[in-house]
């Protein structure tokens, strides 16, 4: 397995709740930050794609919490590129404790497919952008 | 006064914090349900504005924090028109206890100007909107 | 199949994103809404919780995205209790267009555990909560 | 006046809106971020805050929206401490464009008042805070 891109996060209180520890959707949240600079690296800049209305649009979350995270706690989201098909491709996030690695909170998988919008129609995956996750398969 | 235009919510976990209570973005997610449904009556209708983009879109924000609404409490978000010049119009709104409408948990100003997106032009405020606003000012 | 317990939005501006759609945050935020209120009748109500500090915390989502709602929409949130063990349960929800049912906008699963925070310990799921769940099974 | 201190954010998607640009809310989040860091540096550290329960809660946010930022931009927030009573005080931000800093999109004040939770009991504000605070100010 190569490296994986990586983003950081301290939990601030807008990210908890009343439990005193993360809401669940505020991992989603970091996880969309991690994800949207890993494919902006790959080639679907922030910018381009307003130009162009070509987004990866996400088609399915699948998240595991297998451990509460809390305020100030800091955080370091991982993410790599998974399986992919012509018009689809996979992102596999880990959320862990930055200064215990050990401590993981969150495992996530999202499929994205690429879409031409607002029509929303699917897009064969540019095969230049498959090359440049591939440092982070 | 005439009456006002009414929204309500129970506080869900999202809308909480470590602290115990209502997060202070929370409440302003609310006063924002109840100003465009308030909005959509005197004539700025969601479908209309996305279709036209001609949209109210808020520069200042006044609010104050008075008390803290927990988990559970049923809320009764209460919004009038205030002071309006060509192009602007103030709302004015509350958030108190359902149950307990002299528990007065917020008290919020905002300024709105009529503008055309993406170009963000101000634009005269028609005066059938201003007409249709007449009930709750 | 018995009924379903169902909530209501309409989308707001804070729902949608740049793409003209409703974010996907946005959906899970909804079902939360309909996963609490599912709950709370069928005991896991808001105010005992917060007093007792047992919760029902959700271990992972499925969410599939099918078609995107936008600006306006009214959006009907379908919520059943489904499979169950000793100390979880999983709830399923549909995410439809209240004026055309048949455009299903999401599906989503959560498995929530039953545990006692702020330990977090599982807890083994009270018989009558199951049996206050089966009107929505 | 002394230098300011900053956070820095990129405009995700969960930060725009339908309307092509940053949503009001996402900025007071933003703004929250850089609050809260600010804080800490001057003693109101976000895991003592959690053991001590003594928090600065805002009390009233004024806020002007200026210009709107859009999908991608690199924003710099500045925060410095303005005037003070004994039991609360005020912060000052605005909201830049990092790459062209005379693009001021957000003025805004907060007015906090310190105080012991969860009874929300004014605290006279600790001399050595104010001290921390005073090279932002």
């Amino acid at each position: 397995m190569s490296k994986a891109f990586t983003t950081e996060e301290q939990v601030m209180f807008f990210d908890t709740d009343i439990g005193g520890v993360v809401h669940n959707l505020a991992y989603l949240r970091m996880i969309e930050t991690c994800r949207t600079k890993l494919a902006g690296i790959a080639g679907f800049d922030l910018k381009t794609m307003a130009d162009t209305q070509v987004f990866p649009v996400v088609v399915r979350t699948e998240v595991d919490y297998r451990r509460p995270a809390t305020l100030g706690d800091y955080l370091i989201i991982e993410g790599r590129l998974g399986e992919h098909t012509r018009s689809s491709f996979w992102c596999e996030f880990t959320v862990r404790n930055k200064e215990n690695p050990d401590t993981l909170y969150i495992t996530c998988k999202q499929k994205l497919a690429v879409v031409k919008m607002p029509e929303a129609k699917p897009i064969r995956i540019p095969a230049d952008i498959l090359e440049n996750f591939s440092d982070y398969s």
